[in-house]
């Protein structure tokens, strides 16, 4: 099974796509990878894979292997006299801007090259916070009331403390602060400003029961991975939501109610169908009081959310087999044609 | 003032954008202007400006002229021995698929590429019809009842008839059927499948008030063409709502009160306001018991809606010197030395 993983990207989770990246190299052992990163520049670059450390990227050696560019279906590396066609599905590993807003996925499609990961409007409303709300209102997911700011109107919030606030299009909780009272707000505010123009504030529910579900469609039917309870802490930082993407105990399942994996699972599949096919993607929910509340989609989770799932290599093999056709557009002339013939040419 | 008109593209429109391209040339004399044509197979091709004709498109004879690639902050076009870099903002032109659906925006954006046009987000909600009702929802902007058929569901419709049946994801009238009873059902979804998997169906209001109303933000602050009360027909069709792109009598402003214009602009500023900067768009409105409902956005109007503004050079100009900034992340590598410092390394 060939694969391209493609990670990198100028985001605040450049780090994180290298961290994914290097775990998928172990997690797909027995595959036919090749790996490509795309720097803060905007260039790619093929990474041999005895190169897949960290270091080749803190160091900036990756600037010493072969560049590559987009064309028609395939990464060319061009060479003195002729040039090397890279063709191979891609696995959109590039978290937050540049993979998750839809940038790469319409460079992807633009140059006809197949990938794994959420197609353009999928990315739209995953990647910013305030989008996923009109999604779930749409669709008639619960989620938590918020309120936005934008940095030019900086204004009082109308929730009662205590709230969370987050930058719009960031994961990773970055940028992302719990907020007690009043006196904490400009601070946090001004925090979460830094990474975006628009901040998602919504109330603090303290101890509220998570639960994270992955899962991809083969042929109209949604494949899930086990229902996660993931860590307690106040809430994941940085580095504790990252720090396990290898590990290699498969983990257990939540012990939850039939009837609330049931809920789980279709709320996901409202959410996933005629939207995010061709993607892997986990989506985190908050469970208050038995209702379920979408708290984020994560459409290309850390390192895939391999953990979550019994037989990660089929799930990436079958996804890979099942990816969205785009319709290729004819064009005739047939209007241009009738203009002139209007005008008598 | 120099400019690069880029149009064509691999869309249903792609005739629109060609004639849309050459009206411009007329509109825009005495700019330094270039033409950059995106074909059907996404190859990019530079247009001297004396071979803007549609026989140059119609009978493939741009084909012979220099090819372009898109690499780091300019189009490039390679010689035998070197290459030479056009750089220029860019006037996104491709009307459809590619143009306004966010394809061609990542494209400039992830090259650094300053444009006149839709940003992606902007692009996603306005490109299709299912999202624009979201936000028009999320925005308080009212907008007729809908429901939405995909492919697979081709069930009855609960809409009272007449309806008016349309592609989810096009413009220009493509696809668009008026069903006057249930013995036209069929045909018409049929005829508007062709174009979309997702297809909008919404009632019919006959002889219902239309206006259209252009603008695009400067500094903050929206500046408005004249509003037009469009020409009547039972709806306008692909070729008559085209035909008039170069109509150089200047129209005059619909007959309407003070009140109303101040309720269209209004909704226009909604819908524009943190979403559109850097595009000037159409937006097209019903007008029923003095209620403004919105009936779809064009991000990239045919001809860039010219005949609608007093000085419209003047509103390329100013417009294209009021371009959002894209702010280019940092990546310093902290976290990746954190985990090695974690690991003793």
């Amino acid at each position: 099974m060939k694969l391209m993983i493609l990670f990198g990207g100028a985001s605040f989770e450049h780090e994180i796509s290298i961290v994914s990246a290097i775990t998928l190299k172990d997690k797909l052992e027995g595959f036919d990878l090749s790996f490509v990163f795309c720097d803060v520049d905007h260039r790619f670059y093929l990474i041999d894979a005895s190169k897949m450390k960290a270091k080749t990227f803190s160091l900036g050696e990756f600037k010493k292997m072969p560049e590559l560019h987009l064309e028609n279906a395939a990464f060319i590396q061009k060479t003195m006299f002729s040039s090397v066609k890279h063709r191979s599905t891609v696995l959109n590993l590039i978290h937050g801007a540049d993979g998750e807003d839809g940038t790469i996925s319409s460079l992807l499609d633009f140059f006809s090259i197949r990938y794994i990961g959420p197609r353009i409007d999928a990315s739209v409303f995953s990647y910013d916070k305030r989008y996923t709300k009109y999604l779930c209102n749409a669709k008639n997911i619960k989620t938590l009331d918020y309120e936005i700011l934008s940095q030019s109107e900086h204004n009082n919030i109308s929730i009662p403390y205590p709230v969370i606030i987050k930058p719009a299009s960031l994961g990773s909780s970055i940028g992302v602060s719990i907020v007690k009272d009043e006196s904490e707000l400009d601070y946090a505010l001004d925090v979460a400003f830094e990474f975006d123009k628009n901040v998602l504030i919504e109330p603090f529910i303290n101890a509220v029961k998570e639960y994270n579900l992955a899962g991809f469609m083969l042929n109209g039917k949604i494949h899930f991975s086990i229902v996660e309870e993931p860590q307690k802490e106040e809430f994941l930082d940085f580095e504790k939501k990252y720090m396990d993407f290898s590990r290699s105990q498969s983990i257990s399942g939540a012990d939850i109610s039939v009837a609330l994996e049931a809920k789980l699972k279709s709320s996901f599949e409202r959410i996933y169908t005629n939207l995010f096919e061709g993607a892997l993607i986990r989506c985190d929910f908050f469970v208050i009081n038995d209702e379920v509340y979408l708290n984020e989609i994560n459409p290309i989770p850390g390192a895939m959310a391999n953990y979550l799932f019994d037989d990660f290599k089929n799930a990436i093999e079958s996804l890979s087999n099942s990816l969205p056709q785009t319709k290729r557009i004819k064009v005739n002339y047939d209007y241009i044609h009738s203009i002139n013939q209007a005008k008598g040419k």
